[in-house]
């Protein structure tokens, strides 16, 4: 297998954690990372090129990357350069605003089929590996329905997506948001109710946000709980915290979550599938799942396959480094 | 969506199944039956054909099915049978006896490219599902194991394949094999020990035999627990009982059962991923996934695909009824 080499578009969270997670991966390569501000990351890294994101067609031409993994945010990164970089470059990335995926895909798609190129949406926790868990669920569970649950433990799951969207809000300096499961709701979809809930009824959304000293926190608050998407749908709670406090109590990414799905089988034995996660470090979990969808889009460029793809698009065996002998000797 | 016409190949536990699978799958229609005793399942059948499983070239020619769903078992029936129906239409089968995988694909993938035709193979929970599990949780967290268990609750799970496999000894009039996983190796995983365990340090295996009365009964428990692949490498208990107990407490089919994998993000950031199943019955379970995979053999074959294929091979989309567009809308 020759060694892939990724370029990482954005040095964020999720973007250390890709460079974290290719020391894990023995069949890439980091050719380099690309940034709207490349001399702040420069700061902290010495040992690959570090270029400018605009530039894309120096970048490519001068780091020759088999895949971009772009590691922007979901609000106002991705939307504006996914289309734009896979014009010169397969691309891997997480856009996580679920009601925009469609409009999203089809600007991503038209983009990509026009340069050949495979550009990998939306993957990461959810939409990603749930959205796959759900989509088989229900093809196994003719009927049922999967629901997706967040922040099961007494703390929650931190979202970087929302997170991000809080920090977009003039006047907001930092901002953490945790996401929590109504438990409620979960015993609901185990009793094989199978219920038509509304995003509110399966999810709570509490956020701590540091505010500028001089900021209106009444005008930062009705934008949060206003926000389309991310925060209307949901009965939010704003805290505002000090910096210290920020960093103190709410510095770290920890995350878990739940696919479940009830239903039956032939006349009505009854049947459950679940599938849950958990992890120290959320923008890690994510920049995993990228660094393996990345391997599975340079694949699918190899193939000659073009356009916009998801996770549902793609075999499973294009995620591993494991060979098709291996796999049916020792993992079927 | 034109329908897709099925043939059930074997008139079994999983053969009736996928019968009531069909019912809940109103993009498909079974179109008949084969099977190597028409009359046995004429007496329970008369709304489809019923023909004769060897008279291949007939009943394709007849029936017209899209694909055919083998419902034999593993130890005699599939075996024989596969390579010689793909080499007329497409097929799906839940082959499951693991360490025999790999020359199985061969052989149904020379017989499958010669003709044009898909064959999926060894489908179902384990392999199949859980096969698929174990390969994500491998490709997302790279160093670590993914394990499967059995039959976590008191009275275990019941395998089919291993209950075929009893049954095929001389002397045995009917069989049930329930395995039960060994709970402090599940904990193991959980740890993040990534242990190295042989197969026997992950499940037992406890069998309830009806022997026919002039049976050998040291015999037949010596040739189970020396059967290579099935129960060799376990510690088994063979406990003979009468055929109304057999029937009394050992009708039903439950099964459950978790693919579990821990590791770590990064530079040491824990991280677990878990899939559980419960089914009410085990036979109607293969039968739906097998059902979901014939949708999927279709699709492949109509996209002009050949050869043998895994549940590895197939992307999530191929399985599911949903649109695109409605997949796209509401299920990422």
């Amino acid at each position: 297998m020759s060694t892939i080499r990724v370029v990482v578009a954005g040095y964020g969270n999720v973007g250390r954690g890709v460079l974290a997670s290719l020391e894990n991966n023995p069949d890439m390569v980091l050719a380099g990372i690309v940034s709207r501000s490349p001399e702040r990351v420069k700061k902290e890294i010495s040992n690959v090129p570090v270029l400018l994101m605009n530039d894309i067609e120096q970048w490519v031409s001068e780091l020759r990357p088999d895949v971009a993994i772009l590691c922007g945010g979901s609000k106002n990164d991705l939307p504006e350069q996914t289309a734009n970089i896979c014009r010169f470059v397969n691309t891997v990335d997480s856009f996580d605003n679920h009601s925009c995926i469609p409009q999203y895909f089809e600007k991503v798609n038209t983009a990509a089929t026009a340069s050949g190129k495979v550009s990998v949406i939306s993957t990461g926790w959810d939409p990603g590996v749930f959205s796959m868990e759900r989509v088989l669920a229900n093809s196994f569970l003719p009927g049922s329905r999967a629901y997706g649950f967040y922040g099961l433990g007494e703390n929650g799951g931190l979202s970087m997506g929302h997170s991000d969207a809080l920090r977009t809000i003039a006047g907001v300096l930092d901002a953490r948001q945790y996401t929590h499961a109504i438990h409620a709701s979960i015993d609901k979809v185990r009793n094989g109710e199978n219920p038509a809930f509304t995003p509110g009824d399966m999810h709570e959304r509490v956020c701590f946000v540091v505010a500028a000293p001089d900021a209106d926190k009444e005008k930062i608050t009705a934008e949060i709980v206003n926000m389309p998407g991310y925060f209307a749908p949901y009965k939010t709670t704003v805290n505002f915290v000090s910096a210290e406090e920020l960093k103190e109590k709410y510095s770290g990414f920890p995350h878990d979550g739940l696919v479940v799905a009830s239903g039956i089988t032939g006349k009505g034995n009854p049947a459950g599938i679940e599938y849950r996660c958990q992890w120290g470090s959320n923008p890690e979990a994510t920049a995993n799942i990228l660094v393996a969808h990345a391997r599975a889009a340079v694949r699918l460029a190899n193939e000659g396959r073009k356009g916009a793809f998801t996770i549902l698009d793609i075999p499973p065996a294009y995620f591993s480094t494991l060979s098709k002998e291996e796999l049916l000797k020792h993992w079927m």
